[in-house]
């Protein structure tokens, strides 16, 4: 057996291992059976510490456990369906804040009163996700009417008309784009295309426009990934044009790749490999301590953000899905190692062996900062989406190479060997 | 000389001489000679990195430049006068974010477009300070009139109808009263109260409003102030419930000495020093490493703030201050080692020999996590104004202990001893 292959293996069974530890912590833990939805704000040991629902951990974690039940066997269990149900049934009741209009709130209390919105489209977003996996898992059609619904809701207030979600129209504010609006949209384009030809041609013209813009995040002659930038492409001025948030540029990365290859357009693939995987790695890898930092300055100066240096548990998740991607689609062996560090450092430093689950921010130095393993923004998601995408990544990857274990060829009427 | 006195002696001239390096890296980098106002976001060396103007901060570099001019006499320059009164009228002309109503912008672009807007009372408080300080220093009455309209448009928010601020009333937000909002208040009811005997009065109930809403936040049977409670004094759910900011409980309690010592109320005052600064001080400072943290729960668990265990230099600011104005106000001796404690960790962590000013943020070791020397949250204000208050009122202990320097008695014909 050759070194990379030995390499896929031992990935593959720790992603699998890993992957049914952290859904336990969560179906323990997270399940409200009083009102459905998920209480995600967990302590260490999962203990309850506060009984808000942010509403993107609510849709975030009814899409989780949808595309289990879907895709890997061994989630294919009706509990994880009822808890996603019941998750969805809370956000149909009590997402949005006024129910003639769309706009959904960002976080509930745990009976589903609106405490809090965000002048932002996430909310929705999630709920869109929810809903639509809802629809794929269920086959109720009352699910997708509601994601299309979102949907349409959602490119309005993008390309149309924001004044919907209330944010006023400050005359110094710039119209600066975050690289998550696109980049959430060709999230929710691929979500719909999914094995449905009708949804792709619909929105195929969305999926271009989403990839043209995020794009266009590429600046400075091609040597940094901007945070924001103005509609138009250019560089917006002060900290906030400088922003840069390596997993995020990464997270997009890996968006892009699944467009590329539904394209198949190798020059695009490339592309993204050098500008979205290895720029923002080799700008925000850590190189005294290892790990990615959550904020950079383009211009080298010190972020505004007091956590810049802070290492978060997603940055990473998405850094392995985009390098294992990568790898997947082009076989360079260079992607796998560059995987392999990341893995390596996100297992030994993010783990919790004794309660499952990982960590979330860490500091500088890679010691846990935080104990929760849920809160405001970390719940049932990236975690799991990383190790059930790299599972299934490893498996297309081992069959590719070796499509059956190779058994001795043995006469069908003698019983095999044991 | 007894070791007190020593020790007295030791921190005015530190005290001094720092107040006169930091004012100098203010006075050297920060002033807008072409637009008027403040430019805040300043790296390590004075260097702008950006240009916006933060409304808090213009307002409280206003105040500072005032209060220095008025009340120590190597700080009484027309260069300073100058630059406040240019940023008073940078105010008045662009602050208010549409005129005929007083909301103010929470940022503004460098020429004076607004930017963003927040939905609380901070920017107007900071603007009220500004504008009575230069009526103070100046004697002329519009700034007076326009402090005394915001005045009366902030106690109308806070005590009658939060409507103008923009906040929707959602049903599952619970009615919080956070630890700043009486306090802010407070503040100016003692800032328009100094040597204005008619104001004094017209603010008295006010005064004791505030004060009794302050006290109200002490909680769990004396052993907690928290940052968050109940409008009717209970205490509320979740981590907003439970939060701690040990810094905040000092400032609020140096606020409260004054009061007390305005009443002449010695009850009052043991209660402030009991609840306000040792027990948050007791609980807030980190055995391990030195200095306060930033955030705390109340119940030990962690909180989910990302900074909660970083050093701040404000905190360490207010707590010298509280704990100077304690011993000054009782001559404890414990009070005296607390705020020497608190002083040599904060010179020693927070100041920068090299450019001058402070470093705002560190990791919760004590190393320098950011260096910038202003941003949006830190101007020029925390630190001089504790170095000013610190050099005052060590000067009246040092005058009250011994008024003026021993000299041997002589007889006045002769020449004295050099």
């Amino acid at each position: 057996m050759d070194k990379e292959r030995e390499t896929l293996l031992a990935w593959r069974e720790r992603m699998r291992q890993e992957l049914d530890q952290v859904m336990a912590f969560w179906t323990e833990h997270s399940h409200d059976r009083v009102h459905g939805g998920f209480l995600t704000c967990l302590g260490q040991d999962g203990q309850v510490y506060d009984d808000l629902k942010y509403v993107w951990l609510q849709g975030r974690q009814v899409w989780m456990y949808c595309r289990l039940y879907r895709k890997i066997e061994r989630f294919h269990r009706p509990e994880l369906l009822d808890a996603a149900k019941a998750g969805g049934d809370f956000l149909l009741r009590h997402a949005r804040v006024t129910p003639a209009e769309k706009k959904c709130a960002f976080v509930l209390t745990r009976d589903g009163s609106p405490v809090k919105v965000q002048r932002t489209i996430f909310s929705e977003c999630f709920y869109t996700m929810a809903m639509d996996e809802l629809w794929r898992a269920t086959g109720d059609t009352c699910y997708r009417r509601e994601a299309l619904a979102m949907m349409e809701q959602l490119t309005h207030w993008v390309r149309e008309d924001p004044s919907g979600l209330g944010r006023p129209q400050l005359p110094g504010a710039t119209r600066a784009e975050p690289l998550a609006v696109p980049m959430m949209l060709l999230c929710l384009v691929e979500q719909f295309s999914e094995a449905d030809a009708e949804l792709a041609t619909r929105y195929a013209e969305l999926g271009d426009w989403c990839v043209h813009r995020i794009l266009q995040h590429v600046q400075r002659e091609g040597t940094a990934v901007l945070e924001n930038v103005a509609e138009d492409g250019g560089e917006l001025a002060g900290c906030l044009g400088r922003q840069q948030n390596p997993g995020h540029a990464m997270e997009a990365g890996w968006f892009l790749l699944s467009y590329a290859s539904r394209k198949g357009d190798s020059k695009l693939q490339a592309h993204i490999i050098e500008k979205f995987l290895l720029l923002p790695f080799h700008s925000g890898w850590d190189p005294e301590h290892g790990g990615l930092f959550y904020f950079q300055d383009a211009d080298g100066l010190c972020p505004t953000q007091l956590e810049w240096a802070m290492k978060l548990w997603w940055p990473h998740s998405e850094a392995m899905i985009a390098f294992l991607m990568g790898y997947s689609a082009t076989g360079d062996p260079a992607l796998l190692r560059l995987f392999c560090q990341v893995a390596e450092y996100t297992f030994r430093q993010f783990r919790d062996p004794k309660y499952g689950e990982w960590f979330g921010y860490l500091n500088r130095e890679g010691k846990v900062a935080l104990t929760i393993k849920g809160g405001p923004f970390k719940g049932c998601f990236h975690v799991p989406r990383c190790l059930a995408m790299c599972e299934e990544m490893l498996d297309a990857l081992l069959n590719r190479a070796s499509p059956a274990p190779r058994v001795p060829v043995q006469d069908p009427t003698t019983e095999p060997a044991r």
